[in-house]
């Protein structure tokens, strides 16, 4: 009984390690050694120094940007601050800047004669199709004004009267270019819980309020030109207004410094992708004032703006050793070594002299087909085994088995 | 000293491979190689072609959303155009567009009536219990009016009045549901520099602007018919507003062209996990018009606007080769492959006829337990050694080298 | 012919494993199973149970948030309500509340005294200096204005006049300390299609409206006391204004029931990593009110508001088991067991007694060596075989087996 325990402990602590044919060979020897070079010098270089594979990662950056835009303007004969041309007011991460404005003033509900269309004739066809592009400045009522002079043939509308002529040529307001945007981003990486600020600790309030962002010489200034901005991104947009991506890239190997934790600004054009269709230039929105007059009756301004709109985005990912990956990397890294060999036992099997030694010596067979091939009829042979190239092996073994 | 030098370079150019013992059985070859197969089908087939293991994914999608809403309302007999009914005017990638509009006109500072309680006796405990609710629609002075007629029992409250009664029944603009949307949206994958836009570049500016989006035949157009993204999401939010979430989904495989990197848009109620709870049905928001009387008196027109609400929601996966998933997946393939083998051994170790024949063949042992058993009193057995079962295959092998 | 067939078909289903040797020793034995189970121990209480490897996860989250403020506050001699203090008045993720307001009424366009600057003398550097700053509140005109009494060496500018004297104190609305903040906040994780709400199905109407968040007492009301979180960042923002993130995190295990599915809220102060930048303290923004005389001058009430921003962030991950994690981390642990051994064959070959034994068992030479160094002069020992050092072991181990 305790013979039998002793034998189940002395079985549990055995080790089991694979027997092994150790092949001396220069040809074999030094394409083992090279092809396992390779794979090792693989796996530091790239995997590991380049890709950082060691590393857990976080891309769910959480951030909250402030803007603040300042500079004057002159546009319709007056000076227009930040207040006028900034929409909307609040400093987020996503704001316009008013380049050119087209002012409809004093417009009351009621009945008027449509800027936009000009027909000598007006059909139902062309009341559906108008309607059907929302192409008018009101409700087309269906009656078709023909007065003697220039407004020849227009329609009538409903709505908001007089209607609005967008045609109107107006400067661009290219005091914009002057401006500057003061931009606060602060971030958080939550799963390291990493909290990290766009304006470095060491600039002075002095510095920060006179620096102004160059992508080489002032790569940490928070403060943008706007005219700067533009030209980064190869586009005027100051006529018909446009759409600019401000990127703040956060790259943070948060195994270094805290402090080599920094932001990365680009610029981009983000209506880019539809260059190629002809639709939609630039980025205008229309808004209204509302005012009352003595007796009660709204009327209001109408304001189709064209604008720069800014989107800042912020993008980032952090890096820190972590075990996990580590490990699979690791444990990848060695097994992969280990299959270089695979290589290695094709040339050794195939391709050298000597190969049948090689297999002979790798190689030991336990051959039952015979039995099942030939079903009872050799019982002595039952299990009849051969160390393939060694076959006196088996023989010697089989009546081992027998005693 | 030389020889020394010799033998170490020999030593490191060897190649060193593991002993296999070949078993050729019909039962064990079989389920070795079904086992082997199916192995090999579930990587190929699940892990890298269904689940595209070989590539390396950005979920970290930037994006930039531009909307234009076009329509016509009437709406308190007026006609209402896009910078009457659309909040923010700016074309965010959230916007509300009104629905139905419940307004107080004249607002000045001071003491009035408020609509919403009506009391016939007015305790300290109402006080705190509306105050504590804030349903009040100003702040309640704890003077109780008791007018003759229909105002009997109201409560007094300090603020901008005559209180707003938004209990008043209000006529939804239903015109919203011709209402169109243009959804303009930019996306980057920053870990592949790969930008995008929702409209096709082979699309003219003719077909652009007079398409509709339709799921089945016009999938890429991005002009979306109000009434339909009601109906996608099965919901009627025309009188209390709601609240819809219009998701852009882009799953690319940039293996494949990039051309068939394409938007797929799909529409759900945002409120639908608030279903349950009896609570804020609908969606509705309080802003004023502020006006000044001749004597410079300000003044406001209260407007409490239901709405509904559009989320354009971007999301994006991206995936493309990379040679380190790759590498650890294959390699996981691989050794899986491998690990096939401890099933096999399991049954060709116990379950197969001349189980102890195979064991024999692929163990060898080298027992060192009764040295510790018993010390010291077998010192010429000192490791004694058996290659089980096979010993004299050894020394056959051993004179089979030797010829 | 049939006969090739049968044999390719024989080879073809063969079973290949390697040849071990067994070490029956009990200190390798114990260092072996020691080192195994640190091994699996890591793998299954870490790796697998602390952080989940068997799931794949999704961080793409998709969330919607809808926001609602309550609350009255006395400030300027006034009752102000929701449309008067809440910028922008949608109910944004990402909104103001007013706590100190700078009105400058009545604003025209026109040419007057600057309040900021009081010099006695003005030159053309201070001109330059003020315009590069944007310290004005209109253009400087570059006449300098001397009047006898207080306004002593002011510029002039141009632009909306009366200036704005910012500088002038209020006293800040601390009624937002009594207001409260309704947060209903939709998600939906696309990887799995799962859609949440932050208010439970549980709470009823009644709960839901007379509930105030409590991180300990009641975590899942949705109604924010504006008080409670100002102390809960430990900051006292309402007189110059501040940024607030609520963030709303979602950890979502999707392997276990739904309802665990929940939200966790915290509170912080986002300008924190700018503590150390004496700059932008507070939040502040300028916005105009725009009205208009009898004839149709259009002025404007201009506002420097003093703002608490608030900004709702949703972040979140869901894990949900997967096969092909589970599966590359299973190998990974197993691979990783093996890899163990490598450790005991260190240990065996080289600090136990017996160590050439064990080489000897563990490794046959097949030595080519000689053949290279020697070319053709010993053709009969082209590969000259040798079971290395081992001669003796295998005649006693035969013995042993003999016995």
């Amino acid at each position: 009984m305790g013979g039998l325990v002793y034998g189940y402990i002395t079985n549990f602590f055995t080790y089991e390690t694979t027997k092994s044919v150790v092949v001396k060979s220069w040809s074999v020897g030094i394409i083992n050694r090279i092809v396992q070079l390779l794979i090792i010098a693989y796996f530091v270089g790239w995997v590991f120094i380049h890709e950082k594979a060691y590393q857990v990662t976080d891309t769910g950056i959480e951030s909250a940007v402030m803007t603040k835009v300042k500079g004057f303007g002159y546009h319709h004969n007056r000076v227009m601050d930040v207040a006028d041309y900034v929409f909307p007011p609040q400093g987020a991460g996503v704001f316009c800047i008013m380049t050119k404005l087209i002012v409809t003033e004093n417009q009351f509900q009621g009945k008027c004669a449509e800027y936009f269309v000009h027909l000598s004739t007006f059909s139902t066809f062309h009341l559906a199709f108008f309607l059907s592009l929302s192409l008018t400045t009101g409700v087309i009522t269906g009656v078709c004004l023909k007065s003697s002079n220039e407004t020849k043939g227009q329609c009538e509308i409903e709505g908001w009267c007089p209607a609005e002529n967008d045609k109107v040529k107006v400067e661009p307001m290219l005091d914009v270019k002057n401006f500057t945007i003061f931009i606060k981003n602060s971030i958080r990486f939550p799963l390291f819980n990493v909290t990290r600020g766009n304006i470095p600790p060491t600039m002075t309030s002095h510095e920060i309020k006179n620096c102004v962002y160059h992508p080489k010489t002032n790569p940490f200034c928070p403060i943008f030109h706007l005219g700067d901005v533009l030209s980064y991104t190869g586009q005027d947009v100051t006529d018909l207004g446009g759409e600019i991506g401000i990127n703040i890239e956060w790259k943070c190997n948060l195994d270094l410094n805290i402090e080599y934790c920094i932001p990365k600004y680009s610029f981009t054009r983000l209506d880019a992708p539809f260059a190629k269709n002809s639709i939609s230039k630039g980025y205008n929105f229309r808004f209204a004032k509302y005012f009352k007059t003595e007796n009660g009756t709204e009327f209001r301004t109408l304001h189709k703006v064209h604008a720069i709109r800014f989107d800042v985005m912020v993008t980032g990912k952090a890096g820190k050793f972590d075990t996990i990956p580590t490990l699979i990397n690791l444990v990848a890294a060695f097994t992969s070594v280990g299959l270089g060999s695979v290589l290695c036992d094709v040339i050794l099997l195939n391709f050298m002299k000597g190969a049948e030694q090689y297999k002979a010596k790798k190689f030991e067979e336990v051959n039952v087909f015979s039995v099942i091939a030939l079903p009872g009829s050799l019982l002595s042979l039952k299990t009849a085994m051969k160390s393939s190239g060694d076959s006196g092996a088996i023989s010697l073994s089989a009546s081992d088995q027998a005693l």
